[in-house]
Parts: C-alpha cells; sequence; structure tokens
C-alpha cells in the first residue's frame, strides 16, 4: 500500500469512529432510556481512547513527514496539511494533561450543575479556579499564538485572532445598544398562542420546502435542539416545543443550517478529516443565516403563517414576523432575541478572555459580569444562576468558544448580503418558499470546500472580504425598519 | 498494571466495542433514514475491524498465556477461560480466509435476494457451492471436532455435537408428524380482525406487566422484530404490526425473552465477554420461553383478551388462545406455528449437515428439500421461492445456526417442567399477568451465569437433566388437550 493510501485508510477509519460517535451522542440525546446513562459514557471514552490512540501514532506522524514532501494533487495536499495540523494539535498535549483535562470537564460540568441549582457562586470558583489554570497549561502546548487565549481560539476558529475579534465586538458594542434600546421601547407584539400540534405541522412543512425528506433526513425532539450528521445522506435535526410560542420553528430552522452545511460539503472530501465543517464560527453562520435571514425574513413569515393557517392555528403574516423579530434585553442567552444576542457573547470574550490572559481573577468575575450586562444590555442581574452561572462552557473547559456564536451572526449577514448581490433579492422567492437557490449558493461557495478553506479564506472567497460587522449591522437595522408585507 | 487488569482493561474496550455495534445496528434497521445505509457499512466494517484487530492481538495471547497458570478467583477463571476460547477462534482463521469469507457472506445475500425474487435456484447454486467450500475450509481450522459440521456449531453453541442433536431431532421428526396430522384437522379458530392500534395498546399492556418500562427498555417497531442490548439497563425490543393479527403480541413476548436474558447476566461481569448469553439456543429457550410458555398458556390468554378488550377490541380469552395455539403445516418457517416449527428446523439441520459433511451435493438440494417437506410436514412445495430459498441463513453462510431454533423450544420446555416443579403451576400467577417469580427464577437458574456455563451445563444446572425432547412434546401434547379458561 502506498503511504498515501495507509494514509487514506486511517483517516477514513477516524472518519468512520467518529461518526459512530455522532450517532451514540445523538441516540444518548434522542432516544437513549435513561437507564443507558452510565455504560454510553464508557463507551463513548473507549470511542475516543481508540479514536486517540490511532490519530497520534508514530505511524501516523511518518506518513506525514513522508507526504509533506511529496508532489500530490490538491485535494491531498489540503488533506496532508489539515491532517497534520490535526495530528500536532493532539499529540503535543501530554497524556497525563489530556487525561487531567477529561476530567476537570467532566467534573467540572457536574459542579456546575450543584452550584446553579443552588445559585452558588463561590462553591464554584475553585473548579473555575483550577479550570482556567488547565487551559492556561493546555495553550503552554502550543506555539506562536500571541496569547494563551489565541492558542484555545485555533480549536475553535484556526486563522482567527483576539485582537480581530475585539475589534469587530468593539463595534457590536457600540452600534448595538442604542438600537436595541430603541427596538424595546416599541409596544410588545401580541402573543400568539400557538398550540403544540400546530408547530409540529410547521417544522415539517417548512423543513420539507427546505429539502427535508425522509429518505435521508430525521426530525426529533430533544431538550436542547441540536443537529447531527452520521453520514452525508443521514442527517438528523432536532427541535423542541413549548406551547404557545414559535421557538420550534425557528430553532428547526437554525439545525437545519448546521445539517445543510455538513451534507454539501464535496462529495471527493468524502471518509476525510476535510468533509467537515471548517470551524465553529462558519458553522455557527450557516445555522444563523437560515434562522436570521430566512426564518426571520419578512417575506417568509407569510410561509411559516400559512403552514400554521393549514394545521387549524389561523395567523396573520404581520403577526408570525412581529413575535419572532421582537427585541427585548433580557438575562438568558440561549433565549435571547436576534439583536441582543450578540451583546451576550461580547461580555462573555472579554471576561474569557481577561481569565484566560490573566488579566482577571475568578473572585473579581460575577461583578464584572454583572457590569457588562448593565453597561452592554442595561439590565440588572439579580442572581448568580441568572448571571455568570447561567452557561456549561467555562465548566466544560470550553474557553475560547463563545466568540464562535457572534462571529457566525456576523459571518451569515455577510454571506447573506453578497448572495443576494449575486442572485438578487431574496423576497420573491421566500414568499414562496423557494430556497433553492440558496441552498446551491452556498453549495457553492461555502460548503464544498469542507475543511480546506479557513474561516477567514472562505469567508474571502464566499464575498471577497474579511470579517466585517457592517452587514449584520445593517441588517438589524433593516429588520427594524421593514414591517411585515 | 497487572495483567489481570491489563487483560480486563482489553476485554471491557472489546465489550463496549460490540455493544456500539449493537447501537449501529439497532439504529439501522428502526431509525436510519435510507440513505444512511452504505456510509453505515462502512463505520460497521470499520468497527468490526478495529475490534478484529485488538481482539487477536498479540498482547493479549501473551497475557492469557501467563494468566492460565495464575491462582484466580471463580470468575476470573472463567473469564481467562473463555476469553481464551474467543482468541483461539478468532486467531485460528487466516487474515486472508477471514476476508473471504465476509465478502462471500455478503455477496451471497446480494445473490439470494435476486434468486429468491426470481424463483430461480440454479443461478444461486454456484454461490452456494462456493459457500458451503468455504464453511468447510473454516472448520478446517479448527481441531478436535468429528465432522466439519461439528466444528460449525461450535460457534452457535459451543460443546454440542451434530450426534446428540440428530438423536433428538430424531424423536421430533417421528412424534411430532402425527400430532401434527391430529391438531390440523381441527376446525379452524375464527378470525380475530385485531386493529393496530388495538394490538400497539396490547404490546404495551403486555411488556409494562412483564417490567418493561420506559427508564431502561425502548420498544421500536422493524420489518423483522428483533432485541438488542446496548447496556445492562437500556434493552430494545421490536415488533411489527400486521392488520388484524395478533403476531405482534407474541413477536414482542419472544423478543422480551432474548431481552431479559441480557439484562440479568449477573453484575459482576459485566464488561467482560462472560456478559453475553451463552450460546444461540440458550438465547432462543429465553425468547421461546416467554412467547410459547407465558404468552400461548391458556391462563394468560385472559390477559391479552383484557388488554386488547381495554383498547376498545372486545375479545374473549378462548379465542385469543385459539388462534394463538391454532396448528397448520406450512410452507414457510418464519410463519409456522409452535408445532410444525420444529419440523422446519429438523429439515434444515439434516441438509446443511449433508451439505457440509460432503454427504448432499448443492445440485440435488431442492428434491431433498422438497423430499423433506413432504415428509415432516405433508405439504408439497410449489416454487423454491417458498422452499429451499426461502431462508438467508445459508446465502449468509450461517451454517450450523438452524438447530438452535428447535433446540431452544426444547429447552425452554424444559426449563418451564422444571419452574412449575420448584414454584407450583403458574396458571395462577399467570391468569393475572404475574410473572415476577418466573422472571427471578430464570435469574437465578439460567441468566446470572452469562457465558460462566456452557449450554448443556446451563440445561443440566437449571433442570438436572442434559438436553431432553420429552417436555417439549408433552407440553405441546397437552396444549392441544386443554381449551382457555
Amino acid at each position: 500500500m502506498s503511504t498515501l493510501a495507509a494514509l487514506r485508510a486511517r483517516l477514513a477509519e477516524l472518519n468512520d469512529l467518529r461518526l459512530l460517535g455522532h450517532l451514540a451522542a445523538w441516540d444518548q440525546r434522542t432516544m437513549m432510556p435513561p437507564g443507558g446513562g452510565p455504560e454510553r459514557g464508557e463507551q463513548l471514552a473507549t470511542l475516543e481512547r481508540i479514536s486517540h490512540e490511532r490519530a497520534t501514532g508514530e505511524d501516523l506522524g511518518a506518513w506525514l513527514a513522508e507526504l509533506e514532501g511529496a508532489d500530490l494533487g490538491d485535494v491531498d495536499r489540503d488533506l496532508v496539511r489539515i491532517a497534520r495540523r490535526d495530528y500536532d494539535r493532539q499529540t503535543r498535549v501530554p497524556t497525563e494533561l489530556a487525561a487531567e483535562l477529561a476530567q476537570a470537564a467532566a467534573a467540572g460540568q457536574d459542579a456546575w450543575e450543584v452550584a446553579r441549582a443552588a445559585d452558588d457562586f463561590p462553591s464554584f470558583a475553585p473548579v473555575l479556579e483550577r479550570n482556567v489554570e488547565l487551559a492556561r497549561a493546555y495553550a503552554a502546548c502550543f506555539d506562536g499564538y500571541a496569547s494563551p487565549y489565541d492558542a484555545l481560539l485555533a480549536d475553535y476558529d484556526f486563522g482567527l485572532t483576539s485582537a480581530r475579534i475585539e475589534e469587530v465586538f468593539g463595534e457590536l458594542g457600540r452600534a448595538l445598544p442604542p438600537l436595541v434600546a430603541e427596538r424595546a421601547a416599541l409596544p410588545a407584539p401580541r402573543a400568539l398562542d400557538v398550540p403544540i400540534a400546530a408547530q409540529e405541522v410547521a417544522v415539517t412543512g417548512v423543513l420539507r420546502r427546505f429539502g427535508v425528506d425522509p429518505a435521508s433526513w430525521r426530525i426529533d425532539v430533544s431538550s436542547h435542539p441540536f443537529s447531527t450528521n452520521i453520514g452525508l445522506r443521514d442527517s438528523r435535526i432536532t427541535t423542541r416545543y413549548q406551547d404557545g410560542q414559535l421557538e420550534s420553528v425557528l430553532a428547526a430552522m437554525h439545525e437545519f443550517g448546521h445539517a445543510l452545511y455538513d451534507r454539501q460539503v464535496g462529495p471527493e472530501l468524502a471518509r476525510t478529516p476535510l468533509a467537515d465543517g471548517t470551524s465553529m464560527s462558519v458553522h455557527e453562520s450557516q445555522s444563523k443565516l437560515w434562522e436570521n435571514h430566512v426564518g426571520r425574513h419578512a417575506a417568509f413569515s407569510g410561509v411559516i403563517a400559512q403552514e400554521l393557517t393549514d394545521a387549524g392555528f389561523a395567523v396573520a403574516a404581520e403577526d408570525v414576523h412581529a413575535t419572532i423579530n421582537a427585541v427585548r434585553p433580557s438575562l438568558i442567552r440561549v433565549s435571547a432575541d436576534e439583536v441582543t444576542y450578540p451583546l451576550h457573547i461580547v461580555l462573555r470574550f472579554e471576561l474569557e478572555r481577561a481569565l484566560v490572559d490573566g488579566d482577571l481573577a475568578v473572585a473579581d468575575l460575577p461583578v464584572a459580569w454583572n457590569d457588562g450586562m448593565r453597561r452592554l444590555l442595561g439590565v440588572e442581574v439579580p442572581s448568580a444562576a441568572e448571571g455568570v452561572l447561567q452557561d456549561v462552557h467555562w465548566a466544560g473547559l470550553a474557553f475560547g468558544y463563545f466568540p464562535s456564536y457572534a462571529l457566525g451572526c456576523l459571518i451569515a449577514a455577510q454571506l447573506w448580503e453578497a448572495l443576494e448581490a449575486d442572485l438578487g433579492p431574496r423576497d420573491e422567492a421566500l414568499s414562496t418558499g423557494d430556497v433553492a437557490a440558496i441552498r446551491e449558493w452556498l453549495r457553492e461557495r461555502v460548503h464544498r470546500h469542507g475543511r480546506r478553506l479557513d474561516t477567514v479564506p472562505v469567508v474571502e472567497h464566499a464575498t471577497g472580504r474579511g470579517l466585517d460587522a457592517g452587514p449584520f449591522l445593517r441588517h438589524v437595522a433593516r429588520t427594524a425598519a421593514a414591517p411585515a408585507r
């Protein structure tokens, strides 16, 4: 077997194991009886251990070294480049540290559950201090980054720097608060009490218009909506239903965006590490594009209203649009609206960067949190549970993850502007629920490249520009002005 | 790490991979969108390859050699004994032959699908000839068996010989045909047109009485009913619904029996190869016990009737009992009744043994099949599709598997006699659907031992006797005589 064939065989195997991990995780969240939990944990740990062993073998390192000098085609050159990056990221972390990180992440999440339920930050502080220390030890495994935090960012968005994020988020921090104040002063839309049965019909109906069919998709329910791919022709999304709301429909569109990205990766990349979304922020841009730019589009409100009306819940497009575009500053990130959402992220970025880079002590975190909420969103935080303890990320050692949520909103808006510049305004197509051209544009400009292009290169490739907050700010200003038709 | 700890860690890992394989297979048959099929095949092949590699490593062989001389506790001694057996079964087969067998099994099943659909045995004959050859080559990898067929049997029922099976099946071949003739002469029971909705309620209701609860069980639908365990507290069974029938209820009870065996293995055996059913025939005895001795029991017909009546389909216990105990000779094994079923197996055993041991040519198989059906069941076979081509087993190289289906019926009857001798007749408890004592008796006598006792030893342990056709023959004679109460 040639060296390239050996490399490809190993990478295909790692890809299969990754997808089996997706299946085991999907099942755990949708189908598994609760009694299966402890053993599922063992099964996932075994899968992870075996994958890690085969992803860090000396044989793999030797193949990569040999192929880095070889004359390869375009795809294989990128394959070797990305495989080398993954190999280095994994082999530079000493085994003992990797084990400590995994343990601390699991224990941290348990401690967080308890602390949040008890609204007790002080009990959680020592855990968080240790996590920050471990995150710094992890960051120290890698060379060439301007700061520890930048080294962590590379796990989620390779090539992005905190300096650049700071610039972009600075614009959001300046431009959004006045817009939020203005929008929040508008009268609240009248409540739509959409029964769950009608929501279910609307979710299925909207997704069917997007091309979701039972031949290669599943739609299920889970307590937190998510999407996963278990193959290019096996996409699974979930949503959740709450009586009287429309979050189920937006969440389904959001998860559709993630899933579509996974399944429109170029087939020539199948069973390689290139057959995956390139970064957390580009992944999030795909979900946000379908949620914010399709789902919240004034023209598309008519489609949602039609689905609900057909399901027996008669409603006007205007009311749907007003409900899903209402802006209200609030305490909790996951239930924030489109406009306030990025501000929740700006705060988390500032704080986690300062924690990791040594500019903020854990003891000072709650006050910094509450000050930030007042400054960015104008709200008073009444409790740690509704403040600094609301998210699991830091408990689980996912420092560097938060920025991708807001970057996703920005990139989605950049892509949408470029898409409308190419295809013309989508109003007419969206008023009939026709998204075929959007799917194809995204496939061509973003999806098919998989991991061959990193975050900024793929944005440049698709839009002709680098990261830019302008399109998002224009989008939210426009939505504020445009009533539904 | 001690050698024993190293062995246990490897075996735990292999157990986790086995359960992940169960999950992937379960998902494939119940949840997976059809588009996922090809990639699922790759994922399962990767899982199988990695498991095989780790199950046949030289390190594992060295640990076993070292531990075979060590002073170990009872469980560890059995662990080493069974791990050695598995290791030898896997390492004695040359890699090339193993690959050829896997390929031939896959290709054989494809060829069989086509041939059966076209009712064309001659097109399938060369495939079957090659499979017989490969089965003989596989059997030749193992020493110490009286015949090639006996070497194959060991994969399904270690310790059983074809000579003993021949004796037991000989009794069935003599005793059952007259009984079948007598029962078949009775008037057919009146058809019960049970709607699917009522069947669903009955399936859920009956299983709830057996202890199936959503905390650690799932009940789903698949085109062929099956059961699997993904952990001791994650049992999954399926059934299928056809309008107007009660097969769904019996199939659910059958699969419950398999699943209960898997989950009542002693917890001290968890994550070892001992934590599994000991053989195909003992596994089948567990499903048959719940199907034939609980489900078809006259006293239990009242419970099924009650569930159906509560679901809005009013029916008398007598009618349920008559329907699920009707006896009619027929062509197709999978839809055969309790009394004729073992005769279908006797025929297959005779034929596959003769094929593998070189006493029957593939070209002569259809005539031998049709002669056997006339002799054992008194039916004329109108086509290969309804005759020799009806089962996939030989196409998939599963020679030696068939006997376990009938042995399961016999062992179930043996266990039931022993159970009633210990606990007293079950009529009263079953009339209220109370099976707690049955579950416990099976746990104590059969389940908890896992693979520590092989087929005949576990039967002896539970009943005080070896394999014996007597209890089954008494059971079917009694059922014929007993009307429902």
